[in-house]
Protein backbone atom coordinates (compact mmCIF):
# COMPACT_ATOMS: atom_id res chain seq x y z
CA UNK A 1 0.00 0.00 0.00
CA UNK A 2 0.80 3.47 -0.23
CA UNK A 3 0.50 6.49 1.92
CA UNK A 4 -3.27 8.09 1.51
CA UNK A 5 -4.15 11.67 0.89
CA UNK A 6 -7.16 12.95 1.25
CA UNK A 7 -8.57 15.83 -1.62
CA UNK A 8 -11.85 18.30 -0.09
CA UNK A 9 -14.28 19.36 -2.50
CA UNK A 10 -17.25 21.57 -1.88
CA UNK A 11 -20.13 20.97 -3.83
CA UNK A 12 -21.58 23.63 -6.14
CA UNK A 13 -24.62 24.64 -7.40
CA UNK A 14 -23.42 23.61 -11.56
CA UNK A 15 -22.73 20.28 -10.48
CA UNK A 16 -25.86 19.16 -9.77
CA UNK A 17 -28.42 18.10 -12.27
CA UNK A 18 -32.29 18.59 -12.47
CA UNK A 19 -32.81 15.79 -9.55
CA UNK A 20 -30.88 18.35 -7.58
CA UNK A 21 -27.80 15.66 -6.81
CA UNK A 22 -24.70 15.61 -8.08
CA UNK A 23 -24.29 14.98 -12.13
CA UNK A 24 -22.26 11.19 -11.31
CA UNK A 25 -19.38 12.30 -14.29
CA UNK A 26 -18.19 14.89 -11.63
CA UNK A 27 -17.32 12.20 -8.97
CA UNK A 28 -14.59 10.98 -11.53
CA UNK A 29 -13.59 14.66 -12.22
CA UNK A 30 -13.10 14.64 -8.30
CA UNK A 31 -11.42 11.80 -8.10
CA UNK A 32 -9.18 12.53 -11.29
CA UNK A 33 -8.23 15.79 -9.26
CA UNK A 34 -7.28 13.81 -6.21
CA UNK A 35 -4.99 11.12 -8.35
CA UNK A 36 -2.83 14.23 -9.14
CA UNK A 37 -3.36 15.88 -5.60
CA UNK A 38 -2.04 12.42 -4.31
CA UNK A 39 1.33 12.83 -6.52
CA UNK A 40 1.72 16.22 -5.66
CA UNK A 41 1.48 15.48 -2.22
CA UNK A 42 4.20 12.91 -2.50
CA UNK A 43 6.34 15.29 -4.08
CA UNK A 44 5.64 14.24 -7.40
CA UNK A 45 6.17 17.42 -10.15
CA UNK A 46 2.94 18.64 -11.88
CA UNK A 47 3.26 16.91 -15.61
CA UNK A 48 3.95 19.78 -17.21
CA UNK A 49 7.51 19.89 -15.30
CA UNK A 50 7.49 16.15 -15.66
CA UNK A 51 6.97 16.87 -19.43
CA UNK A 52 10.02 19.18 -19.89
CA UNK A 53 11.88 16.85 -18.26
CA UNK A 54 11.34 13.61 -18.79
CA UNK A 55 9.13 13.88 -21.85
CA UNK A 56 6.42 12.14 -19.34
CA UNK A 57 2.61 13.29 -20.31
CA UNK A 58 0.77 12.25 -17.56
CA UNK A 59 -1.42 9.25 -16.24
CA UNK A 60 -4.40 8.96 -18.58
CA UNK A 61 -6.70 6.22 -17.70
CA UNK A 62 -7.32 2.38 -18.70
CA UNK A 63 -9.95 1.74 -16.89
CA UNK A 64 -12.30 2.81 -13.86
CA UNK A 65 -15.08 1.38 -11.71
CA UNK A 66 -16.96 3.41 -9.53
CA UNK A 67 -19.97 2.44 -7.27
CA UNK A 68 -22.51 5.12 -6.15
CA UNK A 69 -24.01 4.62 -2.78
CA UNK A 70 -25.48 7.21 -1.63
CA UNK A 71 -26.05 11.15 -3.43
CA UNK A 72 -24.88 14.56 -2.49
CA UNK A 73 -26.20 17.96 -3.39
CA UNK A 74 -24.90 21.46 -3.28
CA UNK A 75 -23.54 23.09 -0.30
CA UNK A 76 -22.02 20.08 1.06
CA UNK A 77 -18.22 19.54 1.40
CA UNK A 78 -16.74 15.93 0.74
CA UNK A 79 -13.95 13.76 0.96
CA UNK A 80 -12.08 11.68 -1.76
CA UNK A 81 -9.64 9.54 0.23
CA UNK A 82 -7.01 8.24 -2.35
CA UNK A 83 -4.24 5.68 -2.66
CA UNK A 84 -2.21 3.13 -4.58
CA UNK A 85 -3.31 -0.52 -4.09
CA UNK A 86 -1.68 -2.23 -6.87
CA UNK A 87 1.45 -1.14 -8.78
CA UNK A 88 2.39 -3.83 -12.14
CA UNK A 89 5.14 -3.54 -14.44
CA UNK A 90 3.37 -0.14 -16.70
CA UNK A 91 0.20 0.06 -14.34
CA UNK A 92 -1.20 1.25 -11.01
CA UNK A 93 -4.54 0.86 -9.82
CA UNK A 94 -5.63 3.87 -7.56
CA UNK A 95 -8.43 3.27 -4.88
CA UNK A 96 -10.72 6.52 -3.80
CA UNK A 97 -13.85 6.39 -1.23
CA UNK A 98 -15.65 9.92 -1.42
CA UNK A 99 -17.01 10.72 2.34
CA UNK A 100 -19.35 12.92 4.00
CA UNK A 101 -18.32 12.55 7.30
CA UNK A 102 -19.52 9.24 8.02
CA UNK A 103 -20.61 8.32 5.25
CA UNK A 104 -19.25 6.57 1.93
CA UNK A 105 -20.77 8.18 -0.83
CA UNK A 106 -19.13 6.24 -3.40
CA UNK A 107 -16.10 4.45 -4.25
CA UNK A 108 -13.73 3.15 -6.86
CA UNK A 109 -10.57 2.41 -8.80
CA UNK A 110 -8.63 3.56 -11.28
CA UNK A 111 -6.18 1.94 -13.55
CA UNK A 112 -3.54 4.12 -14.90
CA UNK A 113 -0.18 4.22 -16.96
CA UNK A 114 2.97 6.79 -17.09
CA UNK A 115 3.13 7.97 -20.82
CA UNK A 116 5.13 9.64 -22.96
CA UNK A 117 4.91 11.10 -26.12
CA UNK A 118 5.27 8.12 -28.87
CA UNK A 119 8.60 8.95 -30.32
CA UNK A 120 7.63 7.09 -33.56
CA UNK A 121 4.84 8.96 -33.74
CA UNK A 122 4.53 12.16 -31.73
CA UNK A 123 0.51 12.36 -32.03
CA UNK A 124 0.89 9.67 -30.36
CA UNK A 125 1.18 8.51 -26.27
CA UNK A 126 2.60 5.18 -25.37
CA UNK A 127 3.17 3.70 -21.80
CA UNK A 128 6.34 3.46 -20.11
CA UNK A 129 7.27 1.02 -17.00
CA UNK A 130 6.96 2.78 -13.89
CA UNK A 131 9.27 5.42 -12.50
CA UNK A 132 10.79 3.79 -9.79
CA UNK A 133 11.88 6.79 -8.13
CA UNK A 134 8.39 8.06 -8.51
CA UNK A 135 6.70 4.98 -7.03
CA UNK A 136 8.90 5.60 -4.02
CA UNK A 137 8.02 8.75 -3.40
CA UNK A 138 4.35 7.35 -3.15
CA UNK A 139 4.86 4.59 -0.43
CA UNK B 1 -31.28 -8.07 -25.06
CA UNK B 2 -32.83 -4.79 -25.90
CA UNK B 3 -32.68 -2.50 -29.56
CA UNK B 4 -29.84 -0.96 -29.54
CA UNK B 5 -29.28 2.91 -30.54
CA UNK B 6 -26.64 5.55 -31.74
CA UNK B 7 -25.95 8.60 -30.42
CA UNK B 8 -23.55 10.47 -32.23
CA UNK B 9 -21.17 13.09 -30.58
CA UNK B 10 -18.52 15.56 -31.95
CA UNK B 11 -15.90 16.60 -30.02
CA UNK B 12 -14.87 19.87 -29.02
CA UNK B 13 -11.62 21.64 -28.21
CA UNK B 14 -13.50 22.15 -24.67
CA UNK B 15 -13.54 18.33 -24.10
CA UNK B 16 -9.78 17.82 -24.57
CA UNK B 17 -7.47 18.32 -21.70
CA UNK B 18 -3.99 19.36 -21.71
CA UNK B 19 -2.26 16.45 -23.53
CA UNK B 20 -4.80 17.23 -26.24
CA UNK B 21 -6.99 14.19 -26.02
CA UNK B 22 -10.93 13.86 -24.31
CA UNK B 23 -10.70 14.59 -20.68
CA UNK B 24 -12.27 11.12 -19.63
CA UNK B 25 -15.53 11.98 -17.56
CA UNK B 26 -16.34 13.51 -20.97
CA UNK B 27 -17.04 9.55 -22.04
CA UNK B 28 -18.71 9.18 -18.92
CA UNK B 29 -21.25 12.25 -19.89
CA UNK B 30 -21.69 11.11 -23.49
CA UNK B 31 -22.70 7.67 -22.06
CA UNK B 32 -25.11 9.27 -19.66
CA UNK B 33 -26.52 10.87 -22.96
CA UNK B 34 -26.64 8.18 -24.93
CA UNK B 35 -29.12 6.22 -21.95
CA UNK B 36 -31.36 9.11 -21.92
CA UNK B 37 -31.15 8.84 -25.71
CA UNK B 38 -31.99 5.40 -25.87
CA UNK B 39 -35.31 5.33 -23.67
CA UNK B 40 -36.32 8.54 -26.35
CA UNK B 41 -35.54 6.30 -29.23
CA UNK B 42 -37.72 3.24 -27.75
CA UNK B 43 -40.31 5.88 -27.01
CA UNK B 44 -40.73 6.69 -23.46
CA UNK B 45 -41.18 9.96 -22.31
CA UNK B 46 -38.72 12.59 -20.86
CA UNK B 47 -38.31 12.42 -17.23
CA UNK B 48 -39.94 15.60 -16.99
CA UNK B 49 -43.04 14.05 -17.95
CA UNK B 50 -42.73 11.15 -16.14
CA UNK B 51 -42.14 13.23 -13.14
CA UNK B 52 -45.81 15.11 -13.75
CA UNK B 53 -47.31 11.58 -14.53
CA UNK B 54 -45.76 8.59 -12.73
CA UNK B 55 -43.28 10.47 -10.06
CA UNK B 56 -40.38 9.32 -11.61
CA UNK B 57 -37.53 11.09 -11.08
CA UNK B 58 -34.89 9.41 -13.64
CA UNK B 59 -32.33 6.54 -13.70
CA UNK B 60 -29.66 7.42 -11.43
CA UNK B 61 -26.60 5.33 -11.71
CA UNK B 62 -25.66 2.42 -8.83
CA UNK B 63 -22.23 1.26 -10.78
CA UNK B 64 -19.88 2.35 -14.01
CA UNK B 65 -17.25 -0.07 -15.03
CA UNK B 66 -14.82 1.73 -18.04
CA UNK B 67 -11.99 0.34 -19.86
CA UNK B 68 -10.77 3.14 -22.40
CA UNK B 69 -8.97 1.88 -25.21
CA UNK B 70 -8.20 4.58 -27.37
CA UNK B 71 -8.16 8.36 -27.24
CA UNK B 72 -9.92 11.14 -29.29
CA UNK B 73 -9.07 14.53 -29.89
CA UNK B 74 -10.94 17.44 -31.06
CA UNK B 75 -12.87 17.70 -34.64
CA UNK B 76 -13.46 14.03 -34.40
CA UNK B 77 -17.35 12.71 -34.79
CA UNK B 78 -17.66 9.37 -32.01
CA UNK B 79 -20.45 6.84 -31.94
CA UNK B 80 -22.37 5.88 -28.85
CA UNK B 81 -24.15 2.79 -29.40
CA UNK B 82 -25.81 1.67 -26.74
CA UNK B 83 -28.30 -1.10 -25.06
CA UNK B 84 -29.28 -3.24 -22.40
CA UNK B 85 -27.53 -6.39 -21.54
CA UNK B 86 -29.47 -7.36 -18.09
CA UNK B 87 -32.68 -6.36 -16.23
CA UNK B 88 -33.09 -6.96 -12.51
CA UNK B 89 -35.73 -6.78 -10.38
CA UNK B 90 -35.14 -3.19 -9.70
CA UNK B 91 -32.10 -2.30 -11.73
CA UNK B 92 -31.00 -2.92 -15.30
CA UNK B 93 -27.28 -2.58 -17.18
CA UNK B 94 -26.68 -0.44 -20.32
CA UNK B 95 -23.36 -1.77 -22.58
CA UNK B 96 -22.19 1.12 -23.97
CA UNK B 97 -19.70 0.73 -26.64
CA UNK B 98 -17.77 4.10 -28.27
CA UNK B 99 -16.79 3.38 -31.46
CA UNK B 100 -14.55 6.10 -34.04
CA UNK B 101 -15.36 4.40 -37.36
CA UNK B 102 -14.00 0.85 -37.11
CA UNK B 103 -11.82 2.08 -33.76
CA UNK B 104 -13.24 0.62 -30.34
CA UNK B 105 -12.23 3.73 -27.94
CA UNK B 106 -13.82 2.51 -25.05
CA UNK B 107 -16.73 0.22 -24.05
CA UNK B 108 -18.42 -0.07 -20.27
CA UNK B 109 -21.49 -0.49 -18.73
CA UNK B 110 -23.94 1.42 -16.19
CA UNK B 111 -26.12 -0.35 -13.72
CA UNK B 112 -28.96 1.99 -13.11
CA UNK B 113 -32.29 2.01 -11.42
CA UNK B 114 -35.62 3.72 -11.68
CA UNK B 115 -36.40 6.17 -8.59
CA UNK B 116 -39.25 8.10 -7.42
CA UNK B 117 -39.08 10.48 -4.72
CA UNK B 118 -39.27 9.21 -1.42
CA UNK B 119 -43.11 9.79 -0.05
CA UNK B 120 -41.80 9.40 3.47
CA UNK B 121 -38.96 11.82 2.66
CA UNK B 122 -39.09 14.27 -0.62
CA UNK B 123 -35.57 14.90 -0.12
CA UNK B 124 -34.69 11.46 -0.65
CA UNK B 125 -34.78 9.30 -3.60
CA UNK B 126 -35.72 5.45 -3.80
CA UNK B 127 -36.15 2.63 -6.28
CA UNK B 128 -38.92 1.10 -7.89
CA UNK B 129 -39.17 -2.31 -9.44
CA UNK B 130 -38.36 -1.98 -13.15
CA UNK B 131 -41.84 -0.60 -14.87
CA UNK B 132 -42.85 -3.71 -17.17
CA UNK B 133 -44.38 -1.19 -19.48
CA UNK B 134 -40.75 0.72 -20.15
CA UNK B 135 -38.93 -2.49 -19.82
CA UNK B 136 -41.48 -3.84 -22.68
CA UNK B 137 -40.49 -0.21 -25.05
CA UNK B 138 -37.20 -1.25 -24.59
CA UNK B 139 -36.87 -4.56 -25.98
CA UNK C 1 -21.92 49.06 -2.34
CA UNK C 2 -22.02 45.75 -0.66
CA UNK C 3 -19.35 43.61 1.30
CA UNK C 4 -16.58 41.43 -0.33
CA UNK C 5 -16.62 37.86 -0.13
CA UNK C 6 -13.36 35.71 -1.54
CA UNK C 7 -14.02 32.41 -2.99
CA UNK C 8 -10.87 30.16 -3.30
CA UNK C 9 -10.20 28.05 -6.15
CA UNK C 10 -7.65 25.29 -7.37
CA UNK C 11 -7.51 25.04 -11.01
CA UNK C 12 -7.17 21.30 -11.94
CA UNK C 13 -5.76 19.50 -14.80
CA UNK C 14 -9.48 18.99 -16.35
CA UNK C 15 -9.91 22.29 -15.98
CA UNK C 16 -7.53 23.32 -18.48
CA UNK C 17 -7.56 23.04 -22.40
CA UNK C 18 -5.32 21.99 -25.19
CA UNK C 19 -3.50 24.85 -24.79
CA UNK C 20 -2.75 24.03 -21.61
CA UNK C 21 -4.83 26.74 -19.83
CA UNK C 22 -8.26 27.64 -18.36
CA UNK C 23 -10.94 26.78 -20.53
CA UNK C 24 -12.79 30.00 -20.28
CA UNK C 25 -16.04 28.92 -19.23
CA UNK C 26 -14.76 27.70 -16.01
CA UNK C 27 -13.95 30.87 -14.97
CA UNK C 28 -17.95 31.76 -15.78
CA UNK C 29 -18.98 28.69 -14.02
CA UNK C 30 -16.35 29.89 -10.93
CA UNK C 31 -17.68 33.08 -10.83
CA UNK C 32 -21.28 32.04 -10.16
CA UNK C 33 -20.20 29.30 -7.64
CA UNK C 34 -18.98 32.35 -5.91
CA UNK C 35 -22.49 34.47 -6.35
CA UNK C 36 -23.96 31.61 -4.27
CA UNK C 37 -20.71 31.32 -1.71
CA UNK C 38 -21.59 35.19 -1.12
CA UNK C 39 -24.91 34.87 -0.37
CA UNK C 40 -24.12 32.17 2.12
CA UNK C 41 -21.58 34.08 3.75
CA UNK C 42 -24.19 36.91 3.70
CA UNK C 43 -26.66 34.62 5.85
CA UNK C 44 -28.87 33.59 3.26
CA UNK C 45 -30.52 30.50 3.14
CA UNK C 46 -29.49 27.89 0.05
CA UNK C 47 -31.58 28.31 -2.82
CA UNK C 48 -33.51 24.81 -1.80
CA UNK C 49 -34.59 26.45 1.59
CA UNK C 50 -35.62 29.17 -0.16
CA UNK C 51 -37.62 27.35 -2.52
CA UNK C 52 -39.37 25.57 0.23
CA UNK C 53 -40.03 28.53 2.23
CA UNK C 54 -41.07 30.89 -0.82
CA UNK C 55 -40.74 29.48 -3.44
CA UNK C 56 -37.78 31.62 -4.49
CA UNK C 57 -35.72 29.27 -7.12
CA UNK C 58 -32.43 31.11 -7.32
CA UNK C 59 -30.52 34.09 -9.35
CA UNK C 60 -30.65 33.08 -13.20
CA UNK C 61 -28.42 35.40 -14.95
CA UNK C 62 -29.52 37.71 -17.66
CA UNK C 63 -26.49 38.85 -18.52
CA UNK C 64 -22.68 38.68 -17.97
CA UNK C 65 -19.31 41.14 -19.23
CA UNK C 66 -15.96 39.71 -18.64
CA UNK C 67 -12.65 40.24 -19.59
CA UNK C 68 -9.90 38.23 -19.35
CA UNK C 69 -6.38 39.67 -19.24
CA UNK C 70 -3.82 37.01 -18.02
CA UNK C 71 -4.27 33.28 -18.14
CA UNK C 72 -4.42 30.37 -15.69
CA UNK C 73 -3.20 27.00 -14.93
CA UNK C 74 -3.67 23.77 -13.15
CA UNK C 75 -1.70 23.38 -9.52
CA UNK C 76 -2.83 27.77 -9.23
CA UNK C 77 -4.78 28.88 -6.95
CA UNK C 78 -7.08 31.36 -7.54
CA UNK C 79 -9.31 34.15 -5.74
CA UNK C 80 -12.85 35.30 -6.61
CA UNK C 81 -13.69 38.29 -5.08
CA UNK C 82 -17.39 39.45 -5.19
CA UNK C 83 -19.68 42.14 -4.14
CA UNK C 84 -23.22 43.80 -5.78
CA UNK C 85 -21.97 47.21 -7.26
CA UNK C 86 -25.66 48.13 -7.86
CA UNK C 87 -29.87 47.10 -7.18
CA UNK C 88 -32.31 47.83 -9.09
CA UNK C 89 -35.73 47.43 -9.16
CA UNK C 90 -36.11 43.63 -9.99
CA UNK C 91 -32.30 43.02 -10.59
CA UNK C 92 -28.83 43.15 -9.21
CA UNK C 93 -25.49 43.45 -10.49
CA UNK C 94 -22.17 41.24 -9.51
CA UNK C 95 -18.91 42.66 -9.54
CA UNK C 96 -16.29 39.78 -9.48
CA UNK C 97 -12.33 39.96 -9.67
CA UNK C 98 -10.29 36.89 -10.37
CA UNK C 99 -6.66 37.25 -8.77
CA UNK C 100 -3.64 35.11 -8.65
CA UNK C 101 -1.62 36.82 -5.48
CA UNK C 102 -1.16 40.15 -6.73
CA UNK C 103 -2.09 39.45 -10.92
CA UNK C 104 -5.98 40.24 -11.63
CA UNK C 105 -6.98 37.22 -13.93
CA UNK C 106 -10.09 38.45 -15.74
CA UNK C 107 -12.77 40.77 -14.01
CA UNK C 108 -16.08 40.43 -14.76
CA UNK C 109 -20.08 41.24 -13.78
CA UNK C 110 -23.12 39.28 -13.84
CA UNK C 111 -26.49 40.70 -14.20
CA UNK C 112 -28.94 38.61 -12.04
CA UNK C 113 -32.95 38.14 -10.72
CA UNK C 114 -34.75 36.98 -7.95
CA UNK C 115 -37.22 34.41 -9.57
CA UNK C 116 -40.04 31.95 -8.46
CA UNK C 117 -42.23 29.32 -10.40
CA UNK C 118 -44.77 31.29 -12.11
CA UNK C 119 -47.78 30.59 -10.86
CA UNK C 120 -49.52 30.54 -13.81
CA UNK C 121 -47.00 28.18 -15.43
CA UNK C 122 -45.24 25.78 -12.89
CA UNK C 123 -42.61 25.26 -16.16
CA UNK C 124 -41.50 28.92 -16.11
CA UNK C 125 -40.12 30.98 -14.17
CA UNK C 126 -40.77 34.93 -13.36
CA UNK C 127 -38.64 37.62 -11.91
CA UNK C 128 -39.82 39.20 -8.30
CA UNK C 129 -38.67 42.86 -6.92
CA UNK C 130 -35.63 42.27 -4.95
CA UNK C 131 -36.27 41.06 -1.40
CA UNK C 132 -35.88 43.64 0.98
CA UNK C 133 -34.82 41.41 3.62
CA UNK C 134 -31.69 39.36 1.56
CA UNK C 135 -30.43 42.61 0.33
CA UNK C 136 -30.41 43.86 4.55
CA UNK C 137 -27.75 40.98 4.75
CA UNK C 138 -25.69 42.36 2.15
CA UNK C 139 -24.88 45.35 3.22
CA UNK D 1 -19.10 40.97 -42.38
CA UNK D 2 -18.52 37.55 -42.88
CA UNK D 3 -20.17 34.49 -43.67
CA UNK D 4 -22.39 33.42 -40.91
CA UNK D 5 -22.22 29.58 -39.72
CA UNK D 6 -24.99 27.13 -37.67
CA UNK D 7 -23.91 24.95 -35.04
CA UNK D 8 -26.64 22.79 -33.85
CA UNK D 9 -26.93 21.35 -30.19
CA UNK D 10 -29.21 19.37 -28.08
CA UNK D 11 -29.28 19.89 -24.94
CA UNK D 12 -28.67 17.01 -22.70
CA UNK D 13 -30.01 16.67 -18.48
CA UNK D 14 -26.07 16.92 -17.48
CA UNK D 15 -26.50 20.20 -19.08
CA UNK D 16 -29.10 21.21 -16.79
CA UNK D 17 -28.80 22.72 -13.37
CA UNK D 18 -31.37 22.16 -10.17
CA UNK D 19 -33.98 24.42 -11.58
CA UNK D 20 -33.74 22.41 -14.21
CA UNK D 21 -32.61 24.84 -16.73
CA UNK D 22 -29.19 25.19 -18.50
CA UNK D 23 -26.90 25.88 -16.44
CA UNK D 24 -25.38 29.06 -18.67
CA UNK D 25 -21.65 28.66 -18.81
CA UNK D 26 -22.76 25.85 -21.13
CA UNK D 27 -24.34 28.40 -23.69
CA UNK D 28 -20.53 30.06 -23.16
CA UNK D 29 -19.18 26.86 -24.11
CA UNK D 30 -21.45 26.07 -27.25
CA UNK D 31 -20.57 29.13 -28.45
CA UNK D 32 -16.90 28.61 -27.89
CA UNK D 33 -17.50 25.33 -29.99
CA UNK D 34 -19.10 27.68 -32.43
CA UNK D 35 -15.87 30.18 -33.20
CA UNK D 36 -14.09 26.76 -33.97
CA UNK D 37 -16.35 25.41 -36.64
CA UNK D 38 -17.25 28.74 -37.92
CA UNK D 39 -13.20 28.99 -38.93
CA UNK D 40 -13.43 24.77 -39.85
CA UNK D 41 -16.46 25.48 -42.05
CA UNK D 42 -14.45 28.68 -44.02
CA UNK D 43 -11.97 25.89 -44.61
CA UNK D 44 -9.37 27.10 -42.02
CA UNK D 45 -6.96 24.09 -40.60
CA UNK D 46 -8.11 22.85 -36.89
CA UNK D 47 -5.26 24.49 -34.60
CA UNK D 48 -3.58 21.48 -34.10
CA UNK D 49 -2.43 21.77 -38.02
CA UNK D 50 -1.88 25.61 -37.60
CA UNK D 51 0.39 24.93 -34.76
CA UNK D 52 2.71 22.61 -36.44
CA UNK D 53 2.28 24.70 -39.58
CA UNK D 54 2.66 28.41 -38.34
CA UNK D 55 3.22 27.92 -34.38
CA UNK D 56 -0.91 29.46 -34.05
CA UNK D 57 -1.98 27.87 -30.88
CA UNK D 58 -5.85 29.12 -31.25
CA UNK D 59 -8.09 32.12 -30.84
CA UNK D 60 -8.00 32.66 -26.81
CA UNK D 61 -10.83 35.05 -25.57
CA UNK D 62 -9.81 38.61 -24.32
CA UNK D 63 -13.54 39.41 -23.67
CA UNK D 64 -17.22 37.80 -23.92
CA UNK D 65 -20.83 39.75 -23.75
CA UNK D 66 -23.66 37.53 -23.10
CA UNK D 67 -27.51 38.23 -22.92
CA UNK D 68 -29.93 35.72 -21.77
CA UNK D 69 -33.10 36.24 -22.51
CA UNK D 70 -35.27 32.78 -22.09
CA UNK D 71 -33.95 29.33 -20.82
CA UNK D 72 -33.99 26.16 -22.51
CA UNK D 73 -33.55 22.27 -21.31
CA UNK D 74 -33.04 19.12 -21.94
CA UNK D 75 -34.29 17.30 -25.22
CA UNK D 76 -34.56 20.38 -26.80
CA UNK D 77 -32.32 21.36 -30.11
CA UNK D 78 -30.91 24.72 -30.65
CA UNK D 79 -28.60 26.38 -33.50
CA UNK D 80 -25.41 28.97 -32.82
CA UNK D 81 -25.34 31.33 -35.47
CA UNK D 82 -22.06 32.81 -35.58
CA UNK D 83 -20.36 35.38 -38.01
CA UNK D 84 -17.54 37.64 -37.31
CA UNK D 85 -19.08 41.26 -36.69
CA UNK D 86 -15.51 43.08 -36.63
CA UNK D 87 -11.52 42.65 -37.47
CA UNK D 88 -9.17 45.26 -35.54
CA UNK D 89 -5.50 45.17 -36.13
CA UNK D 90 -5.11 42.12 -33.79
CA UNK D 91 -8.57 41.14 -32.45
CA UNK D 92 -11.90 40.43 -34.41
CA UNK D 93 -15.40 40.27 -32.23
CA UNK D 94 -17.63 37.24 -32.86
CA UNK D 95 -21.17 37.44 -32.84
CA UNK D 96 -23.04 34.08 -31.78
CA UNK D 97 -27.16 34.06 -31.61
CA UNK D 98 -28.78 30.98 -30.01
CA UNK D 99 -32.22 30.01 -31.42
CA UNK D 100 -34.56 27.65 -30.68
CA UNK D 101 -36.88 27.97 -33.53
CA UNK D 102 -38.33 31.28 -33.71
CA UNK D 103 -37.22 32.26 -30.03
CA UNK D 104 -33.48 34.01 -29.26
CA UNK D 105 -32.61 31.98 -26.17
CA UNK D 106 -29.21 34.18 -25.81
CA UNK D 107 -26.94 36.27 -27.51
CA UNK D 108 -23.44 37.77 -27.34
CA UNK D 109 -19.57 38.66 -28.32
CA UNK D 110 -16.63 37.29 -28.10
CA UNK D 111 -13.55 39.32 -28.80
CA UNK D 112 -10.93 37.03 -29.82
CA UNK D 113 -7.04 37.04 -30.54
CA UNK D 114 -4.71 34.79 -32.83
CA UNK D 115 -1.74 33.68 -30.95
CA UNK D 116 1.15 31.77 -31.06
CA UNK D 117 3.79 30.81 -28.05
CA UNK D 118 6.12 33.79 -27.27
CA UNK D 119 9.02 32.90 -29.08
CA UNK D 120 10.88 34.49 -25.58
CA UNK D 121 9.20 32.30 -23.14
CA UNK D 122 7.15 28.95 -24.40
CA UNK D 123 5.30 28.98 -21.58
CA UNK D 124 3.23 32.39 -22.24
CA UNK D 125 1.45 32.91 -25.50
CA UNK D 126 1.38 36.45 -27.94
CA UNK D 127 -0.94 37.95 -30.16
CA UNK D 128 0.26 38.03 -33.53
CA UNK D 129 -1.55 40.34 -36.46
CA UNK D 130 -4.99 38.96 -37.64
CA UNK D 131 -3.64 36.64 -40.35
CA UNK D 132 -4.84 37.95 -43.94
CA UNK D 133 -4.96 34.79 -45.94
CA UNK D 134 -7.38 33.62 -42.42
CA UNK D 135 -9.24 36.50 -42.57
CA UNK D 136 -10.24 36.19 -46.40
CA UNK D 137 -11.03 32.68 -46.08
CA UNK D 138 -14.22 34.46 -43.64
CA UNK D 139 -15.73 36.57 -45.77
Amino acid sequence: MTKTTIHRVTVHFGDCDPAGIVFFPNFSRWMDQSSLAFFMACGVPPWRELLKQRGIVGTPLLEIHTKFMKPATYGETIEVHTSIEHWAAKTFRHRHVIRRGDDILCEGTETRAFVIKDPADPDRIKAIPIPEDIKALCL
